[in-house]
């Protein structure tokens, strides 16, 4: 039998005026950020979530537990450093993992192979990032939140 | 080539007051379940679509048949003992499942391992259960409804 | 390591009255079609972005460029035959896809199969089609649009 797993999730945040907007691990000036416990950056928590349900390790939930004052604001870039610590504990290796942010903002064109540099040398494998709206239609559409998808391919210890 | 596969599915219900919640193959006692012919699991409805999807074996709708009154009710768990049956007889195997409920409610985190072994036991083969929420926003933020989405590795005969 | 990897992506269109009804690579006579730039055919889109996610070969923007009129209103198929090309020319091999749509409209329990038959002849890889509906929650429950998803394993030169 096959070592390799995969794993898929979905995370969502409202947009929260005047707050700094991380999204895929980067700043994005120009935009309003989203709500959150954390730096509401919804790329990287569907990546976490992704990668750990692949891995039967949890959801992000178990991970960064609940109420912890270390991570209020927390950047979606140190979740990605830190599960890559728990899954060289455990002897698991990303192969590839796969998002999509799912919003009207911020254009991610110019921005998206940057993102994936980021967030790839963050988690140490490669991450492609893609985008696209809901063409104005419901939450994400309306400019209220914004959501992303991500799907991991990995291969257990 | 390899005879690895993968399938992914989304499933979306309403929450009918007064109906058993039965999500992710356990009964939660303090909450509304969903409508449909079912029992209205979308955790598990979505597994059965993501693991056919990736055998090419059709659809939950294909597989179930429309108005057959012995699925009246049926729970997901014994959805996913017929399929695991189905996929006896192609030869094939399940690698692993990755599913997430999308929901207000229930809250899965005291659930999560429970539900993860029931669903394992019910497919033959491991299952990894997530939650998250859309943060009130859309039909699932509202409480209108529960979605879930399911990514399945099989491993063709 | 090995050489596969999985990619997957989501795409929603808004319904159009009167614009042909193209979805999952074939016409239906029935009903109203998608708006967008090519023919709103939201499943081959998610495939399309899927793949090339699945490859880091960028996206749907990146590969069909933006403001080109030779993609006015462009096939679905037509953009799986280029990225067919596309890969061709990188080495890289589909194993499959797996792609839903997310819609009220069309009913696709009877083109199933002869949609997954044009999507696989035009994509040179087996690609599974299914269907469901939100039950009429949120934007595509109304009528006012449709969505799709899709995921992908491929295996890299
Ligand atoms: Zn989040
Ligand atoms: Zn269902
Ligand atoms: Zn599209």
């Amino acid at each position: 039998m096959t070592n390799l797993r995969v794993g898929s999730a979905f995370d969502a945040h409202q947009i929260q005026p005047g707050k700094p907007c991380w999204i895929a691990g980067i700043l994005h000036p120009d935009f309003d950020g989203c709500e959150g416990h954390s730096d509401g950056d919804v790329v990287s928590h569907a990546i976490v979530d992704a990668v750990l349900s692949a891995c039967s390790l949890g959801d992000l939930g178990s991970f960064v537990g609940v109420g912890r004052p270390e991570y209020d604001g927390v950047r979606g870039v140190q979740l990605l450093g830190e599960l890559r610590g728990l899954l060289t504990q455990h002897g698991h290796t990303v192969v590839n993992v796969s998002a999509q942010l799912i919003a009207q903002t911020p254009k991610m064109a110019a921005m998206r192979e940057e993102c994936e540099q980021v967030l790839s040398d963050a988690l140490g494998a490669p991450v492609s990032i893609s985008a696209t709206t809901t063409d104005h239609m419901g939450f994400t559409g309306s400019g209220e939140g914004r959501a992303a998808i991500a799907t991991a391919l990995v291969e257990l210890a």
